[in-house]
């Protein structure tokens, strides 16, 4: 039987268990990379770990957040963060030289590696044909020092695409159609591997957009194969001798197939406020719209940005309607600024931004209140813009664009003839020459020690799984909750992300800003959530905050699969329960897993009776790896890497 | 006996009194200017007022201090200064399109005419020979309604200036100069008159760098005449027909002469944690360097980073230093990108960032703790970068550059062989051609009523000065005490600038965090400090905040000239005390002023006997104008406009 790119990539890095959908394996990880809200606490564990250099062909370090620098906190991180980088062997890159996934897309994804990643837009380089995943920063720590990472073998799901992207569709509206067929929990313990006919029509960046975005579906990864595309594109980024000629075999067999035409797509909107929310923009044409903004890791490239130069030209930014655009890269800024582009996108009435993630995750350019705001990001989740109740689209920087001219939603075909607009289409730079003067290899290294500010503490650790787990329903919440519910990444919180008792402080404050108080008063303590609790971010601190404030267990009817990582990694007992069980349980309510936890998660028993209020009682299952169970049994993660150093010798290179 | 420059355009606009320094004189305010942070008080106030037309030959507001707009909130008031823009008749100057000053003198400073602005820093344009002061938010409300402006009048004093800059010398060493001679106290009562043959080597941009930072020394303004220079720097910003020849009379006799030999600067630094501990640059070379800032009124136009442009020519930032440019208009900005500058700043190391007062005021880019940041702008008062013991130098673009590609302070006389450096000197653009994008003139209005946010709140009153006045000593404080202290302008406060009830509770938390709830609580209240109080900013927050925890009166050895006009205009009694007094009172003393003070401030009683505690007496001083006890009287100038308009009609065209 033949096999996928996907299997094929995973088979080159295995070294534990097979590749059977839904079992556990291990894989050698070749890059990392790490970010500035996920980074210091990856490096912090990587010192409490005792290691001393980073055993990764590659590992790089982002500072893309927060480059605005709010307060001296987000500023001593980034400090903290080249030292480290320094210190333990990765590279650096400087704040304003942008965002993770296009830097490293542009300077070190390499078709045929495995990239493990805290952040959870890694897959982006799977456009070119690297197999790259988000994880919870804890695994990324592990992963430097050479350890496995370990990973439930996802389905992997042939999209086939058909025909060519035609007029005023763009990649973007691949991935939006993908949200709207499979919605945003279609991709849950799955890979989707591109191939078809339609594949080689779409260019590298393309490719990238669809890839990055495919974390909204839930999906552990994207990939496209390799072919002249990846090889142009690796050429014009000056790695032409990194390509690698990689496809599924011919009789790969695929756990699903789903096929687009890319003819027949029309431009898509998100509406607010799930990436999902997808229809045609059409639908929801003459809503006044008062900021438009072009950036992020899905859509903020030299790619995405061109079209605007185009449609802007002759044309101006509508005057109640503010245009930012936060370049993904400082290359690519760099380029389109030699071209004379920044200058013409200034005088058509652009803001042009410093090189950041910034508003994607709420920090700066908050919109107005009661406003309508299009963005060509990836996520649109309520209140991640920074405001409750905002409204925020997502869409292709075409249709951004065509917005900030009319002042309103539109969709281009209708804007066209009046102010003479023609669909600008793909381009590419002839080169990605841009200067990597922001971008310290290790050779160039400056630090050799780790530089702490006072905001910057200690990893919590957490004691041994005990024989009781349980206590309070401190929060009952619905389906969907996501991890900027849990630790929100606007910029008056994200600043305590390497100060664990100060951040908890907000955790799920989105829901109830009663809760931190109440959790950590309470002796002991569960959550109780719906389906796909924890989608978004792989931010590790939706983990470590609870689990700081006491909480030991999450009974939801699903679990986003980062998310259920980082609660095993921190100690947290993830149980699945039944809509009927969830239905039932209230705020409040006492529960107490009746069985001996402890003795369960260590003989692998999978299901557990609970008692609520002492008054009723359900099962709820345990679905975990006999590795995930250790890890539980020690208490997280970094406790038991450690005991396996300490009895073992030479792990964690052994994990 | 001829006159000075200031008197002679003073006369042109005298509505009352007479040219006496220390007099209050009334004049006519031709122009006014408004920025983010003070513009939405005095667009309440303006709605307040019941004035439905902006009177002044031209109004402009423009948005620059939170232009990364890092909450709903500074996003809202955006919105509510354009809707106040459109409905009252003001020109509108969009987030991003560069600082209140620096756009304002490139499209509407005119020589001769009178300029009111809600910054402290409204006098740049003295640089172009127009009489430019900063003043209240409510007194620009009153001008815009058409009354005029009342103020002490100056003494003038004449700066010579002789000879040329040389070598790497410029204009912000003449200042800086200034500041090492006369003190951030230096200006208090003064406006500076440059003349002399050395007035003439100097550019527009350079003198606006000088009168710019004349605000630094308390100058109630700073003045060039008109000339060549003039002439040459209207034609390129395109408004060649608005030159006017202009300057002193032979023969006028000012209060003081002060002489510079331009030959004889070298370059300067203001060490922390104020402008005037200035020192010359080798004096501190070697110091590590982490941040290098480029940018804000005083030096962040395409004239300031022109030089760093030709510095880094074949240089680079060093690896451990952040190199930040935030032009202070997008016209030089998108003039600097269309020359290819921007491609070579980001190729070489540089953040560049929207054009935007951003970091001046501690918004963006805050320094990492224990750090040394080195910036070219106008204040280094501890905390004001965002960080407490921040370590904050100031200094010229070349020696910030400087800084920069070595990681260190250097003179950069002492780095220029290592590194192949030339001295840049100063180069206009041939023309001032950057797009009016985002300048929305009176008539494309696009709002015709307000838009208030639900953060943006109402204006309070206080009731008539009744007959006693005092309480308990809330707060004594030190000499030199800014509105940064008072009312800091950090994002996370800034945002409740149009929320007085918020914004009051952070009330001189800097210098102590229990003072708004002390001061809430006690029935009355009184304050107590050195000299110089209230130096900075001219937001009018730091009196308002006071007056609506119930602060009834201030008593300093002496005032700084806005605030001292906010504290009449919000109805607090400033009054004046000597040393001894000064060193005699304790915080927590009761004060009480023993005569009627109702009756006395209305009858012109300019002494008055304070008792402590009951135990001991003092005499304060009340220096103030009839106009300023009547507005006293009435419990604020709002509250005696709305009197004024009642009781005789045309007021406040009659102010």
């Amino acid at each position: 039987m033949g096999q996928t790119l996907t299997e094929k990539i995973l088979d080159d890095h295995l070294v534990e268990g097979d590749l059977t959908p839904g079992e556990e394996i291990g894989i050698e990880i070749d890059q990392t990379l790490t970010q500035d809200t996920t980074g210091t606490m990856v490096w912090l564990q990587f010192e409490a770990l005792g290691l001393e250099d980073v055993q990764t062909e590659l590992a790089a370090q982002y500072c893309d957040h927060q480059t605005y620098q709010f307060d001296f906190k987000n500023t001593d991180d980034h400090r903290f963060l080249r030292s480290a980088a320094g210190t333990f062997g990765a590279h650096f890159s400087r704040p304003g030289n942008g965002i993770c996934h296009n830097v490293h897309k542009e300077n070190f994804a390499a078709p045929g590696k495995t990239l493990l990643g805290s952040d959870s837009h890694t897959p982006t380089p799977g456009g070119l044909g690297q197999l790259a995943i988000g994880a919870g920063g804890l695994d990324i720590a592990v992963a430097m020092g050479g350890g496995a990472y370990y990973v439930e073998m996802p389905e992997v799901v042939n999209v086939r695409l058909e025909g060519e992207l035609e007029g005023w569709a763009s990649a973007k509206d691949v991935i939006l159609e993908m949200l709207r067929r499979l919605s945003v929990k279609g991709g849950v313990g799955k890979v989707f591997e591109y191939t078809g006919p339609g594949v080689e029509s779409l260019t590298v960046p393309e490719r990238t957009t669809i890839t990055n975005m495919g974390t909204e579906l839930g999906a552990t990864s994207s990939i496209f194969p390799t072919d002249d595309q990846t090889e142009d594109y690796l050429e014009r980024v000056g790695r032409a001798d990194e390509f690698v000629e990689l496809g599924p075999d011919e009789d790969a067999e695929y756990a699903d197939e789903i096929t687009i035409d890319l003819s027949e797509l029309e431009p898509l909107i998100a509406t607010p406020s799930m990436p999902d929310n997808v229809v045609p923009v059409r639908e929801v044409e003459g809503e006044r719209v008062e900021q438009v903004m072009i950036g992020s890791c899905t859509n903020g490239s030299y790619e995405d940005i061109l079209p605007a130069v185009k449609m802007l030209k002759g044309n101006e930014v509508a005057k109640h309607t503010e245009m930012i655009i936060a370049p993904a890269s400082k290359q690519s800024a760099e380029i389109l600024a030699r071209q004379g582009h920044v200058a013409e996108l200034m005088a058509a009435g652009v803001n042009f931004s410093e090189a950041t993630c910034g508003a994607c995750i709420g920090i700066g350019h908050v919109p107005a209140s009661d406003s309508v705001s299009l963005r060509t990001f990836n996520r649109n989740f309520e209140g991640r813009s920074g405001i409750e109740d905002d409204n925020v689209f997502l869409c292709s920087p075409e249709v951004a664009t065509a917005a900030a001219i009319a002042g309103e939603i539109v969709d281009p075909r209708d804007l066209a003839e009046e102010y003479d607009l023609e669909a600008p289409g793909i381009e590419l730079p002839e080169k990605y020459d841009g200067s990597k003067a922001d971008l310290i290899s290790p050779d160039e290294a400056i630090d050799d020690e780790l530089i702490k500010g006072p905001n910057i503490g200690d990893v919590p650790l957490k004691d041994p799984l005990g024989d009781t787990v349980g206590g309070e329903t401190i929060l009952k919440m619905d389906d969907n909750i996501t991890t900027d519910h849990i630790i929100p990444a606007t910029a008056d919180i994200l600043k305590y992300r390497s100060n664990i008792e100060k951040l908890s402080e907000f955790t799920l404050s989105r829901v109830d800003d009663t809760f931190a108080e109440r959790a950590k008063a309470a002796p002991g303590g569960v959550l109780v959530a719906g389906e796909n609790y924890g989608q978004g971010s792989s931010r590790e601190h939706a983990a470590l905050c609870p689990m700081y404030l006491g909480i030991e267990a999450v009974f939801a009817q699903s679990f986003a699969r980062i998310h259920k990582a980082n609660l095993f990694n921190f100690g947290i007992v993830p149980l699945a329960i039944d809509e009927e069980t969830y239905a039932k349980i209230d705020q409040g309510d006492d529960i107490e897993i009746v069985d001996n936890i402890g003795e369960g998660v260590r003989s692998g028993a999978d299901e557990f009776t609970v008692s609520v209020n002492g008054e009723w009682e359900f099962t709820a299952e345990l679905d975990a790896s006999e590795r995930e169970r250790d890890i539980l049994a020690a208490g997280g993660k970094l406790s038991w890497t450690k005991q396996q150093a300490e009895s073992g010798g030479a792990a964690p290179a052994d994990d």
